[in-house]
């Protein structure tokens, strides 16, 4: 049996639900009288007055905090290592004061439950990644913090925590989108420090671009989660690149959830486009623009987790950045099968599924896809 | 040589021109002093009272409405034959009492085009279709007209038009989106007269999704144009998937902008959304949801245009759609070189490119996506 590592896999750690426990307006969780599990009000939509405090929201069980749920989940998938992160809205949400603190004590958890994990699974560091159930993880950024600093300050203080292999961040950045030009510290500090960034959806589109709420809650939550995430995260990085980020930080590496929105299948039309566009320098007007081709940069700067749900998607993923930038990952603890946890759940096997089918039997891209490329990047062992 | 059919090429004809030059609210033409070029003002956010009236909106020259232009694109880039339509916003803002009239007008109109030109060009009727330049189109609904009848009517009508081959649409349908049931008499009539419809964006997504006017303005038109158009006709056809749309019509047949937006890259990952979505009968809810996947009705109701710019975007549509609904497109007159238009245009050209590599020198695929489906779809002879 290869490596199978989990790039795309969530948490709310301990210290990140009392955190979300202490809070009584979005994101917070609400804990109902008696044995029901727990409430988590993280929609604006969601946490609406004309619904039972009770039943506001989506109830959270012990997949979204307790380790040893994933680590089950990883052994009935033939996951070796998970890549943890913090689910959304990450820390975006915090008062500029309480910002620094979290961050240090939900990273400082993160790393706490990697390394005792780790070393339960091999006391005598004796085991091969692939014969044994780690954990790795990306931290959570104090992006609220008032100043950039301090967001630099914990990207280099995550390097020197041994678990920590990279940062999650959402696409609000310092609150202004992630083509802010605040942000170069962070680029740059990223950049200098070889931290991979991951970049995952939360906010999803304006209910009018679905059609108004009504339309919305026809399909349940298809829409947001379906294509609002997806599109989220196309606009986010395409705003980046077009705003020369990756001209400025051209060592930035940076991990997109679902592969890429859809980056990979618009590539194309968003490098015509610009190509077209009188208000670019390179077409006589008075912007900037991006210098590198967007290819050049899926190929350079971005990697893509295999998390599309079929080989359509996943030949894009392919052709656009290349086999050895594609990493097999599940969005667990999101999507379980509606009627019973304990077995194999369809949001993973189809996505196994799929990275079989794309690469025809061919083991070596498999095996890479599926955690050869995640331990290179990522550098675990 | 080989057919080539352009299945996605727009006209203003003259009729129309003149129904806009008759407006002074989006959208309408003004003609500036002199001799410039008319100007077209067709987005809200181009209206800008501080913008003078002659440089507002963008110039429009002969290519948008003048035949000849087209003919000679069309020699320039080895295009024997284009199925033109009316270019966006068609008749979508009409007062619904103007509604029917235009849309005769105009539809005539384009009749009459197609008319002269094949008779031109062929008024012997002894040439096959790779041997002369002609041309076919696709026509515009009255859709704000009081009752849907009346769109009943044209669609009905638009079969007694030797030329017309089926109809353009954009995505707010009578207003309120292509998931309105009130479309299911238009649908049953395009159904039972085996039109095709060709979807088309033009509404974008709302300013907010792309961070607001400020950061939209940065890039020219690149977000809304890039981005916006093609998320725009995903999140649309979605809509009409989940509302049940191609259960009732299982013979509809669809042709989609830019190669579905980006509906093959994202067709998986609706799939598990539906699966996992409570509020759907079949998942134990009260709503009815889609019956069929999403894959099926790609490969039974949808028809893909090659204008995705690369092959990545290209190779998602083959696997989504197969290559034999794959249809060449140019998206003339938009999209011409900044300098010359009189030479190849790359918009053009990036296109043939990715058809070529995409499918490696096997003719067979090439010739059928270049002109072969066209034919056989559209019944071109």
């Amino acid at each position: 049996m290869s490596l199978v590592v989990d790039i795309h896999t969530h948490v709310y750690p301990p210290a990140y639900m009392e955190m979300l426990r202490g809070r009584n307006t979005v994101p917070y969780v609400h804990d109902p009288a008696g044995s029901a599990d727990p409430r988590l009000i993280i929609l604006s939509s969601d946490d609406d007055p004309s619904i039972p405090l009770d039943e506001r929201g989506r109830p959270v069980d012990a997949s979204y905090w307790d380790i040893n749920v994933k680590l089950d989940f990883m052994r009935r998938h033939g996951i070796n290592t998970s890549v943890i992160s913090l689910a959304n809205p990450w820390l975006d949400f915090l008062e500029p004061a309480e910002a620094k603190t979290w961050s240090e004590r939900i990273n400082d958890n993160l790393e706490d439950t990697c390394a005792k994990v780790n070393d339960a699974a091999d006391p005598e560091k004796t085991l091969a990644l692939h014969e044994k159930h780690t954990l790795f993880a990306f931290g959570a950024l104090p992006l609220s913090a008032p100043s950039s600093d301090i967001v630099v300050d914990e990207i280099k203080r995550l390097k020197t925590l041994p678990h920590l292999r990279g940062v999650i961040m959402g696409t609000s950045g310092l609150g202004k989108g992630l083509d802010d030009a605040s942000l170069d510290p962070v680029w740059g500090a990223l950049e200098e420090t070889r931290s991979l960034m991951f970049l995952h959806p939360h906010y999803g589109l304006p209910d009018e671009a679905f059609g108004g709420t009504d339309a919305m809650n026809r399909y349940g939550h298809v829409l947001p989660l379906a294509l609002g995430f997806p599109l989220e995260t196309t606009i986010a990085v395409t705003r980046m690149f077009l705003a020369g980020v990756f001209d400025r930080f051209p060592g930035l590496q940076i991990l997109l959830a679902h592969s890429g929105g859809t980056l990979p299948f618009l590539a194309g039309r968003i490098e015509s486009c610009i190509h077209h566009e009188r208000k670019f320098i390179a077409n006589g007007g008075d912007v900037p623009g991006p210098q590198r081709s967007v290819w050049d940069v899926l190929k350079t700067n971005i990697y893509l987790d295999a998390v599309v749900y079929g080989e359509a998607g996943l030949q894009a993923a392919v052709e656009a950045s290349g086999t050895d930038r594609l990493l097999f990952g599940t969005d667990h603890p999101f999507f379980p099968p509606l009627d019973n946890k304990e077995g194999q759940w369809p949001s993973v096997t189809t996505n196994y599924k799929a990275i079989n089918a794309t690469f025809d039997e061919n083991t070596d891209k498999v095996a890479g896809v599926l955690g050869g490329n995640a331990a290179r990047i990522l550098n675990l062992k």
